[in-house]
Formats: C-alpha cells, structure tokens, sequence
C-alpha cells in the first residue's frame, strides 16, 4: 500500500503495478485485451463529458475542482492504455516514435500547415 | 525530421515533441483541450474496431500485422492523451499515482478478488 | 409535461418533442452537431460500460435492474442521434435504407456467411 | 435484394430488416449484446471523427458530400442500436419517452434555462 503511494517514475514502473494491482484481485479473466479496449473508451468518453458543451475557449480555463476530474479521467485512459499494452506486450514509446514518423510523412509542413484537413484531403 | 524518427525516451520527451510538431504545423488554434478530447476517443474507438467482434481468447492472439495496427491506435491514443495533458498542465504520471491509491482504497484485495463488480457493488 | 408523459409515437414525434425540450430551455446554442456527436459518444460509453467486464453469454443474461438501466442508456444514445439528425436536417430511416442496401452489396451472403471479417477482407 | 432498397417505415420495421440480415449471413453469434455496444461506440467514433476539429458553427455548414458520408455513420449507430435493443428486448420508443420524463424532472425549465450545467449542479 504504501508501496502504492510511492511516486510513478515511467511507463515501465506503472505496468508493473498495475500487473500487481490486478494479479493481486485475480483480475488477469477479466482483463483480455478486448475488455481493456472497451473499459479504455469508457473512461475516454467520462474525459470526453467534462468538455461536452465547453466552447473552444472555455475548454481552457477549467476551474481546480474541474482540473483534477478532468486529470483522474486522463489517468484512467493511461491506465487502461497501459494495461492493454502489457497485455499485447506492445512497447508503447516506441509505437509512439514509429506513429510520429509515419505522421511526419503524412503531414508535411508545407502542405499541413493551418489546416485541420485529414492527409488524404492535403 | 532525423530528430523525429529518433527513439522516444519517455512521457517528457514525447510531449515536447508533439508540441513541435503542432507549433511547426500552426496546429494550436484546433488543438483545444475539448478538440483533442474528442480526438482522443475517435482514437479509442479505432484501437477497439481491432476487438468488436473477438471473443476473449482470440483478441489475445492477434496477428503480427493486426498486433502492429493495434499498436499505431494505441499509439494514436498516447499522443492525443499526452497533447491534451499537455495543453491542461497535468501531469500524466503523477496524476496516475494519485488514481492508483484511489483505486487501492476502492478495490480492496478482501473484496475485490475475482470479481469485476464497481467499487459502490462490493 | 402531460404531453411529456405520453407515448412517444415514432422518430418524427420524438424528434419534434426534443426540439421543444431544448427550445423552452433555450439549449439551441449548446445544441451544435459537434456538440450533439460528442454528447453522443459519451452516451455510447455509459451504455458500453454496462457491458465492459461481461462475456458474451452473460451479457445477454441481465437482471430486470441492470436491463433498465442499460434501456436508459440506450435511449440516451437514441436521444443524441435523433437530435443531431434534426439539426442537419438527415432522415435517419431513409439514411438507414440507403446504409441497408449499402451492406447487402458489401457483404453479400455467400461471402459473408458465418465470418465477422470486415467487407475489405472477405 | 429489392426488399432491402424498400423504404423503412418505422423502428420495428428496421428492427425486423435487421434480424433477417443477420440470420442469413449466421451472424447472431457475434450479435451479443456486448458486442452491438462496442460496435455501436465505434460508429459513434466514426461519425465524430468528422466534427472533431471544427468549431460549432462550421459543424452546422457541412458540404452536401459531408452531409451525406455524416449521414451514414449516424445510420450505422442506429443499426446497432436497434439490433441490440432487439438482443435485449428493449423497446426503444417506449424507453426514449420514459427517459424524456425523468429529464423534464431534472431539468425543470427555470432552472436548466440557458446553462450548460449538469442537473446536479444546477
């Protein structure tokens, strides 16, 4: 417990808690990587519900109460992602640095600039 | 661009990466923090097309070619999480250490074993 | 309110009712298509998330309580799309058609018998 | 064939179309409830996906191409919607005016006039 409190420092140490915290409840049944994709969305659509009918601008200056709700949401998200990844033994910086890459390519600067288009439509 | 396909080193690393990638595409005025919420979970719901119609079993043993577009969704999920925690100043990790003592005190391992049932069902 | 209580006839009844509800509460300017595809999506998780930890055998077996809440949901998602189509003006049982004839085309039965492969993998 | 580029008539009348699609193609199998949620979300992701970088007023301003490519993802949340309303045996009209009440509830007209907030923070 106190082991649980002790600070994150990276991606490596919150999978192996979180492998913990599971193995600990016999959650490994529950926690296929199909039901961790489906438990991600979840908490991506209670992230999504603070912003709902928040304006561009509003979404900005969120209040402290409605900050950190909005940061244990995006908590939530990471720790599924997390989660998922260890289960499909996916190193999830490097997919990370290999996505970069590839948008690179898919959005150049000169073309992509100012435009919310998507690549095909450049 | 060499400086992009470089290895990414941690979560530090990776935002300031997209926040260069954004700032060198003029990218900011789109990437509110309600933009990149919904971004984030259009992406979630790519990563779990993957899954929908898998049963347990078989959505752990995906093909390579599967398992890597699985990792580019992820992948996308990561960047937009990181880009909006980044636009909001949370902290991602230290906001998961935070949820994770929360969750020790929701789920505690005499009750929560072996099942998958909501903390306020226990 | 007694007219809010009474049966709701089919979509164009449902949707001149919505119009009403978000009028005498002057909810039009929040009521933009972005806001209503996001709103929805947030509806699809609380829906999504009845299920999340279920197997599929279970997931059709739901106690009267949780099959309830699940109708909720359901009509919430219901709710969303039925007004997103009133303010872009689509006709979601027209468009329903033209999808229906779309899919027999795309996954015709002899191809499609007993697979859930997507139509570009058939 | 030309049953299927018939014109739906109503909910039941969709709901009877889809029953018949899934059982010639054996798809009733993957027709869990569970599944019909997940599928239903990714729908809900694909018609967000195109309002997520615009601002409100462009997202009433679609081109008819637009229009039109938002019509069939609002159609595809509507076909799994009502096939896993029919797997659960939920009525969906009969839901949609039961939850229409007890928003009327919580959200009387003086209070909810013109704001945004959440029926428990007004």
């Amino acid at each position: 417990m106190s082991q649980q409190l002790a600070t994150v420092t990276d991606l490596d140490d919150l999978t192996v808690r979180l492998r913990a915290f599971a193995a600990e409840r016999d959650w490994e049944p529950f926690h296929s990587p199909r039901n961790l994709a489906a438990a991600l969305i979840v908490e991506a659509g209670e992230l999504l519900e603070h912003f709902q009918w928040l304006g561009d601008a509003e979404s900005s200056q969120l209040t402290p109460e409605r900050r950190e709700r909005v940061a244990m949401e995006a908590a939530d998200v990471l720790l599924y992602l997390v989660r998922l990844a260890d289960r499909l033994d996916i190193d999830l910086l490097a997919a990370a640095g290999r996505k970069l890459a590839i948008n690179a390519e898919k959005y150049p600067v000169p073309l992509a600039r100012g435009t919310h288009r998507k690549y095909d439509e450049l």
